[in-house]
């Protein structure tokens, strides 16, 4: 919420005042109870002798409207704090009474109420002028909600009451637009709607489940990754798990990390095993197995891991904070003198992968140290301001737009966060760059420079894709659960229009498993209509309807998810156009052909 | 060891006092100690004054050989306890002397000598009739090696010399050359030449982490087993690594399963957490989160996941006992009705994997219950004799070698492993299948039927690749390293003549990397010849030599591994050759084409 100085503020407080004088007057009896305003409007909390429901809510908006019309003016006056519990215990107001009567005990000598028209309430404002200055049509009663006096479930329950309140009539469209698309879109409701992953009680809260349209989704995401990575001279590996104590003490994670991982597994005569929390001290045994030549660097390593990460359970939250993290990591060991194209490619490879899904408001951050707390960041002002600079000038060339925040750096060198927004305008970090220079030390890793000598190499830790429960979550709601057709569980779902057809719908059926598109044809009895509603509402991006026409001309009529019109086009034109889009990777849910 | 009584036996034995007394005539003052036969010939224990090397060997087996010529007789006789202990004490054989007395100790009222020529020995036989019925070539000295007296190292360390004997010359040469081959193309000796695999010490033991030349052998098997089971209807699902306890005490792995699974994480104030041993019950949660219809049967979740077992540090070998098993492992849900059909695709897929890698041998071992032992069986007999007899019926109809082991069935089930043989020879149990009737009980899955009433569902365990770990071992060892184009690490080494076709080099480099072929170029210092040798000795599949006559014609010649002629053909040609080998994964190790 802003602060209490602004207008916007004011005026849903005030709202919140002709909401209690409304609500007053059909329900005379009502006791209130707390009524501030919040980031979309404001509420007031009531207990009513006689139930209220959101039929009411037109009535008490007419009213509400009639006391702006009035222009009742706000009255603010105080009284001393005996006078007030009088008063408010005389109107019967116990909590209001009870609420003083803590004011005073903190101390305060008087207590702040406004009048407007005949409406008196304890209150400290600001409010504004006069009712008048509502706006009369850009607010709207909006929910009835439970909530318990002060938040305890010990005391009565009451009944809140939420307004919608914006500046204009257009910022309360938006807003509710959009919370309408939020809510149909949310990756919780979608992801079981579409079957895409689930929690079990069983396997234990915070580790989701892929189910296999999820899998779809991952596994999709996984070979777009490696294709991408195989052509920039990434190299994969696949690590264990777990690693010994051992391991994270070198690393420097245990003890200060302890908290995030895992509680350890204790065998008995050997040693701590810890679940990895990340990726990175594993890369670094394949980089020091054995002398490492300038000539192999830069060397990048590659997996799609999963870590696992102890979050508290009150935390967890859907796919955005999970215990389990499958990241597409990397690690790239190079000299100091590569660091700069490094850092490029790893930028502009990021930014590819955004532009790809479309992601809007690509923004940077820069966390660099802070030179006056030694204690936070390794002691090396030279490689901090090498790193620093070096950072802030590939941004720059760039073009991004980029925002510093000094002292926000890990301990072990600069990090860069990109941020974008779905379309649904939330915004989120989705990758993040990490330089290390403290690693290289605690590992000893060390590479033959064109000199002969020994070096340390440089590290940048990076993962362009986030997670996938964080990037699948993100791109649910993006895409609001329509994806691609390269990246749909089912890809084409075919709709023979009347039992002779099925013969044919299996030939095509066949014809397309064979080349390992996702397919299945619609058998169910229902009607022809309601076989393409379920399609639709399954958002599969591809429908052939399969009839008469169809199967005389060896052709398909194919309907696009969210598109009007249908085209009837031979089978293998169909299926060129299925192989483009599949190798291409083509976004036809954004309208690309 | 084979029987005593067997003619190769007695050859091998009374081959060890024949190496006995020729080493005797050049160290007369040995001591001997125990000199038996064994599966590969035979060797004897020396207590050594004055040293022995293998330089000495060429002079014992003519010795030896003479010995042999001279057709000595073997006889027998028996001396009463106090005689022989008397007797071996005179000779200085303090050795004998000690078992003689342990033997007697043990019951023994007389004790065995037998004589040849002027060779004495403490022996209970039995032997050939004369040193003469000894194949004299077919035998041969091969090692020394380290040995205590009784294999306690608080004892006197003997020397042991190693005597290879076979029947006839020819398998005694086959034995060599295989198990230098074994040697040469063991899993742990390649798995580190080629950088396919590692041990860490800070990681622990038994848990490989995969180089990226590993991780390309892991993705290949895992993409070619994707889309094999993509065509056969398998959906692929992904799990989390851990489970909650309960999920396992309900599976009945805890507490019977127990010592083979990792100890538990403890959550405070949740649970304690398991990692996970086996997939399945990760895929029941899957099946069950909510209602099945008999339409969705057979359902086939698969999943490339990894699970963890707990070996005691003693028995970790290699890839072929390790703590981390990846698995291609999939679970069908089915009706009893589509037990026989799925059983009979699970059976074809298995044998079809084998024959792409060209396994030799393939036999199936059924292992079925044991009505008498009700403990060690879930107890319906209806159902054993059912799911039994369908089992041995699929495999008959499918005409597969097979054994029936009575009583090794699992618990649940049912189960049916199939074996096939390296080029090498070694035998392996590759696929496991296990019918289970217990799980869907333990997790109260179930399915609505046609008849609107719901029913439990059967489950097929499957897993034809077995896992990463030791179907790569297997064929590693199978190929020598020297993999398919599709699956090897490196597909195509280019070898320019000269530094002025390095451009021409990188052009092509550049237009295979652009369709994600794996190629690089040798940029060493290093002769044309040298060049050349090298990428043979790291089995690259094909190697392209460019010089002036490819550069005018853009075309290259191309070498394949072990193929000794090369062909000059268009870029263009080899560019389609390397398509279509990829694309339908031909063996060309293997000389297909």
């Amino acid at each position: 919420m802003e602060g209490k100085d602004t207008p916007l503020y004011r005026m849903r407080h005030s709202l919140a005042h002709v909401l209690a004088q409304a609500v007053l007057e059909i329900r005379p009896k009502a006791k209130l109870a707390f009524g501030p305003p919040i980031d979309t409007g404001c509420y007031y909390d009531f207990l009513f002798d006689e139930p209220l429901s959101s039929d009411d809510f037109r009535d008490i908006e007419k009213r509400m409207k009639k006391i702006i019309r009035q222009r009742q003016p706000f009255e603010e006056r105080h009284l001393p704090g005996a006078d007030a519990v009088r008063l408010l215990e005389e109107r019967g107001e116990t909590f209001k009474a009870e609420y003083c009567r803590e004011l005073i005990e903190r101390g305060n000598a008087t207590i702040g109420f406004y009048t407007n028209g005949p409406f008196d309430d304890m209150c400290e404002g600001p409010h504004l002028a006069h009712t008048g200055e509502i706006p009369e049509h850009s607010f709207t009663l909006d929910s009835l909600a439970g909530a318990y006096w002060r938040g305890s479930e010990k005391n009565p329950q009451l009944t809140r009451i939420y307004v919608l309140a914006f500046e204009t009539r257009e910022e309360l469209d938006e807003y509710v637009r959009r919370r309408k698309l939020a809510q149909e879109r949310d990756h919780r409701k979608l992801g079981k709607e579409l079957e895409i992953f689930l929690f079990s009680d069983d396997v234990g809260p915070g580790l989701p489940l892929w189910m296999p349209n999820g899998t779809v989704l991952r596994d999709e995401l996984e070979n777009f990754a490696k294709e991408v990575e195989a052509r920039a001279g990434y190299q994969r590996v696949a690590t264990p798990h777990l690693a010994k104590e051992s391991m994270y003490i070198k690393s420097g994670h245990l003890p200060y990390y302890k908290d995030g991982m895992f509680p350890p597994m204790e065998l008995e005569g050997e040693s701590k095993y810890y679940l990895k929390a990340m990726n990175c001290p594993h890369h670094h045994q394949i980089y020091s197995h054995r002398p490492r030549s300038y000539r192999e660097l830069p060397l990048r390593l590659a997996e799609y891991g999963t870590c696992y990460r102890f979050e508290p359970s009150g935390t967890l939250a859907g796919l955005l904070r999970v215990r389990s993290l499958s990241m597409n990591d990397a690690h790239i060991y190079c000299t100091l003198e590569q660091l700069e194209s490094e850092l490029i490619s790893t930028f502009k490879m990021i930014v590819s992968y955004y532009e790809k899904f479309r992601f809007e408001g690509i923004q940077v951050r820069l966390s660099t140290h802070n030179p006056e707390k030694k204690e936070k960041f390794v002691d090396n002002p030279e490689l901090w301001k090498f790193s620093e600079e070096v950072v802030e000038k590939v941004v720059k060339e760039l073009g991004y737009t980029y925002h510093v925040g000094e002292g926000e750096a890990a301990f072990y060198g600069p990090k860069i966060d990109f941020q974008a927004k779905t379309l649904l305008g939330r915004e989120e970090t989705l990758s993040t760059t990490q330089l290390d220079f403290a690693q290289p030390i605690n590992f000893d890793l060390s590479y033959v420079g064109e000199d002969g000598k020994e070096h340390r190499p440089y590290i940048v830790h990076r993962a362009p894709l986030s997670t996938h429960e964080r990037f699948l979550a993100f791109l649910i709601e993006h895409f609001g659960g329509a994806f691609p057709t390269w990246m749909a569980a089912e890809q084409v779902r075919i709709v023979p229009v009347a039992e002779a057809f099925v013969e044919y719908a299996e030939k095509i059926e066949r014809a397309l498993r064979e080349n390992l598109y996702r397919v299945s044809i619609d058998r169910s009895h229902n009607s022809f209509n309601k076989k393409v509603r379920e399609a639709i509402t399954s958002k599969i991006p591809n429908i052939l309807i399969l009839g008469d026409k169809e199967l005389q001309s060896e052709s398909v009529t194919h309907r696009r998810y969210s598109v009007k019109e249908q085209r009837t086009v031979p089978f293998a034109e169909f299926e060129a156009l299925l192989a483009r889009w599949r190798k291409d990777r083509v976004m036809d849910n954004c309208g690309e052909e």
